[in-house]
């Protein structure tokens, strides 16, 4: 027997920001009682990826195959408001500023319409082997 | 603007089986290049959770008003495929034994209809200022 | 029998700089196979705790007695070099700025005398039953 | 100026077995206060990497000059009692059967002489092509 679910996508909405849910548990919590402060950078990075998945773009592909990811380069969180337990998020990306081997991302978690926490983001895509940066895919600059 | 996704619920199939969806981030994989393999349990408590959730039984809400939670005593997980960065993986919960305050879940980690890894995990239900065993809630034990 | 072992315990230099060792694991890295990103705020939280612990507050007695705990309002990280798997690194904390309810960290990642990261950290003390910041304790101001 | 601090090595005692000092950050535990069931998987590892490195061998060396590295196999853990923030802990690792491609390790960590956990893992050394056996390394057999 097969147990399949629905995959969760997230979804991009009108203005260019993508959008994907996440769900707070206790591995994303401390003894504070609240999300641990690096874990706002697992959630961010969830977001990315699956908007690089909208766009057609599959981070693991890119590593076997060219050897090629994205690394990120400088990351400024501001911590608004913090997450609990239990809590159903959503965490937003959208591309600030696209160069030819590297972008700036802007990030925000929300509850509700309650911004929680800012990221702004600079990923460098490189190669893994020599770690040089390397032209961003074209699916990303044609946007 | 408010950036809503739909949020994700797992499912409970005939056979009394739940199943959650899991998609493999880098921040789940090791140098190896594979899941790293204390991460398949942080896979197997969101499937727990979101059984309570679909249950009706709010940890968070448990954890605040009462102060009673789960607490795991024993664990054994049997690895047999890696999971891979970029998968779109399902973990499925049966509660396989119950008593009055305490009950055995069987979990698996499915790609499709292979097994990546089985996980019997027993569970305590417990008073954390206490640390003392009480008794499992109705949601669960009326099932 | 017992099988203690020395406590890691970190080091203050004459410059007022608290070195703390890191050694990256498995669990720290992905499968680009070098340190994940958000690990890098967990070596510095590491840093953190071990120098209030050398000026003599311990966090888990202030959460517990008083409630009161720090929290992370702001943060800047600059990744200049990947941390790879079985890195012997040492991690620094410098107070940059005091003020009653919060202070600025300065945080270096070093493998040697290579900076591998910068961290800018702003912390709040605060109530955690109330999310209020609360003035520093002595420990810290008299410094 | 350079921040060098010692290195964190842990024992071999004189029964074989090896033992690593832990000490609970926050990044360990979770919103009931305790250390996340899944982490005592981390302290784990650490110990066996040290475990190795004491014998000679460095995984990330394994890694990269011939692909090939330890993956577990099979895991059981009995949870006795839980470990908290702040805790200094010592996980020891002792090697309890030996084949030619795999090994049972037995771990416990303890809180002075109380014993929080104990661990039975099995490895086994492959080639992360292939994901196929392959003999385990001299400095492990001639123990």
């Amino acid at each position: 027997m097969s147990y399949e679910t629905e995959t969760i996508k997230g979804k991009l909405f009108a203005d260019n920001t993508f959008s994907f849910p996440i769900r707070v548990y206790y591995e994303d919590t401390d003894a504070g009682g609240i999300v641990y402060y690096a874990n706002y950078l697992r959630f961010a990075e969830r977001a990315r990826t699956e908007y690089l998945r909208h766009l057609g773009i599959n981070q693991d592909g890119m590593l076997k195959e060219k050897g090629i990811g994205f690394v990120v380069r400088e990351c400024h969180i501001n911590y608004k408001s913090p997450a609990k337990l239990d809590d159903a998020l959503n965490i937003t990306c959208k591309i600030a500023e696209l160069k030819s081997a590297s972008a700036k991302m802007e990030q925000k978690l929300y509850r509700g319409d309650t911004v929680l926490a800012e990221i702004e983001i600079t990923i460098v895509f490189l190669s893994l082997a020599t770690m040089r940066p390397t032209k961003i895919p074209e699916e990303i600059t044609n946007l």
